[in-house]
């Protein structure tokens, strides 16, 4: 298979790697990339074979190309590659919404595509061969999509690791907004606030635990990407924000009244709708939540890391919350699945650190 | 120091514990405790020295009284605590709202408290010594407050470990709503938006990385806790839930008029917003952000963990974000300190794994 890459960063690089090593009957790539370095690094790491000096140099032959490249640059970028391509390509892109792109281009080769992979950091360096396995990769073809070229990317996708799903664009970016879109809004209104009310009151904010540090751990997250990201999504975004105002009044009304019963059922109908989205992400059974208290030196965590893993079991994630001076706090562990949690939680206290499930 | 304890779960045996085994001239603490077994089991750790039958009983030849109890139950301990206590006795609480308090008790034997320590579990079994170690221990004295009885709350708190600061009852549940009581409401909504919008759309939700699950964690949280903190400080809460809904329609309003400029000056203020906050909370120096891509093997994190703890490096905080089939993913570490950051990364390029720092 003959691909191109348009812009090969960390997701660009990693179709190429993993094109690479995973597809049957091998795969030729092109890159193309204007950052200083880009080609020369992606080559050495075998992300790509063929470093290409224009886009028509790097549709050459191509069968499959993908637009790697920041939201906003994607309509102009696409619409290039299908002047270059041929009539056999298929073009696709990586960008996370999708209805502008749905609307803006109107070509049976064109299949907009998503994959719903880590994106925490960006360059060709942190590519990997295993990003996508197992991920979901949207795709919103249109109705004039050609059905032999979505065949191909399909398989194509799927020979990466990925989990192809065809999606409306619209509902796609949709669940982005709430998904994804509407918890970085909401980040920064949350430092917004506690930098005002630390101001207003003239007191240094205490540090609180992890709930906040949590919470608005996205928040100012890349303006060059988050920008572009709102721009294009602004509308589903904005339709979120507007349920989120109305959930909050509600919500305000029933704390100025004091209403207890109401406020323990909404907590409870909150705590029943986070296990349930929890659990609808993961394959290997039930999520166990395991809180373990420990000193925080140097090695604990180590050391209930490596007990775990010499019994092969995974950490499905994992946080900490150090008390204020790091010497002491508590290790949250996800482990999926009963038997392997109650395994785990053998394993922890027998190190001699106390473990409560959540 | 004769110490009563009402109530003996994390935060009451942890005090029992830090008194035991740091006091200057030791600590006879004797505690009460409405749950099966707990008396038992806190005498057995060595978090008190006597198992009361009464509040009288706790409260013979006591000299400061902390009352340790959900924030509901509070007025009437405390109330039942002074009754008992004697003219000598420093009655104070560990409740995490302060005013309702400061209204209703008027005592000069009272001083309101409340450690600002991790509290992610509960219960006397995780109960440590060092819990409150570097932690803040807010004191909410009323105008009427005994000099004498302030001063021997203050060096007992110090002596436990922590940093007792004065602050005003109502200005510390106005900081306590903006830090940690709207950041919980929040994450209720995020929750429920997401479902919502799933059902409505008919589409599972993607499990699209760390974000939404970080801005979810604390949705429903125990609602026994959860539902009294909420009555306690229902004002202060709605008066940030309408601060956050003015902000958001503001948002919204941008969004809606796809105001690229606003969006970016909006996102990179959060960002700052963000990093002051997160630098305002460390001693040991600027806070790095440290992404590194591995792949999610039983045993990568233990071996990260491990390279910096031979080192003497202390992880402030860690974060996994694994890929949807757990097979790779990054870990995101802080470290503090400049030199600390740089010889971090250095170690872990060495383990082979890319380091970027956010």
């Amino acid at each position: 298979m003959r691909i191109a890459l348009l812009g090969v960063g960390l997701i660009g690089g990693s179709i190429g790697l993993a094109a690479a090593e995973r597809l049957d009957g091998g795969a030729e790539v092109a890159g193309l990339d204007p950052g200083d370095g880009v080609l020369d690094a992606a080559l050495e790491l075998g992300a790509i074979d063929r470093a290409a000096d224009s886009i028509s140099d790097a549709l050459e032959g191509a069968e499959a190309c993908f637009v790697c490249a920041p939201v906003g640059a994607l309509p102009d970028l696409i619409h290039d590659a299908l002047a270059a391509a041929g009539d056999d390509c298929v073009v696709s892109d990586v960008g996370s919404t999708k209805r502008d792109l749905a609307r803006a281009i109107d070509d049976e080769r064109y299949i907009g595509g998503h994959p719903v992979a880590g994106a925490e950091t960006s360059g060709v360096a942190h590519a990997r061969a295993d990003l996508f396995e197992g991920a979901a990769w949207y795709l919103t073809p249109g109705e004039r999509a050609s059905g032999v070229l979505y065949e191909r990317l399909h398989r194509l996708i799927a020979g990466l690791g990925a989990r192809p799903a065809a999606i409306d664009a619209e509902v796609h970016d949709r669940l982005l907004a709430a998904v994804s879109h509407l918890p970085h809004v909401l980040a920064n209104v949350l430092v917004s606030q506690a930098s005002r009310t630390s101001a207003e009151e003239g007191e240094p904010l205490p540090r609180v635990g992890p709930s906040f540090r949590d919470a608005t751990r996205v928040a100012g997250a890349n303006s060059s990407i988050w920008t572009d990201i709102y721009l294009a999504n602004g509308e589903a975004i904005a339709g979120e924000i507007d349920a989120a105002v109305e959930h909050l009044r509600e919500i305000a009304a029933v704390l100025r009244r004091g209403d207890a019963d109401a406020l323990a059922s909404w907590n409870e109908e909150a705590g029943g709708q986070r296990r349930r989205l929890a659990e609808a992400h993961l394959a290997a059974g039930d999520l166990h939540e395991l809180r373990v208290s420990v000193p925080n030196r140097p090695g604990i965590v180590a050391q209930v890391a490596l007990a775990l893993g010499r019994a092969s079991l995974n950490i499905e994630d994992l946080a900490l919350a150090p008390a204020p001076d790091m010497n002491s706090g508590s290790i949250t562990l996800w482990i999926a699945g009963d038997d392997a949690a109650a395994r785990a939680t053998e394993l922890i206290e027998d190190l001699g650190y106390p473990v409560a499930e959540a």
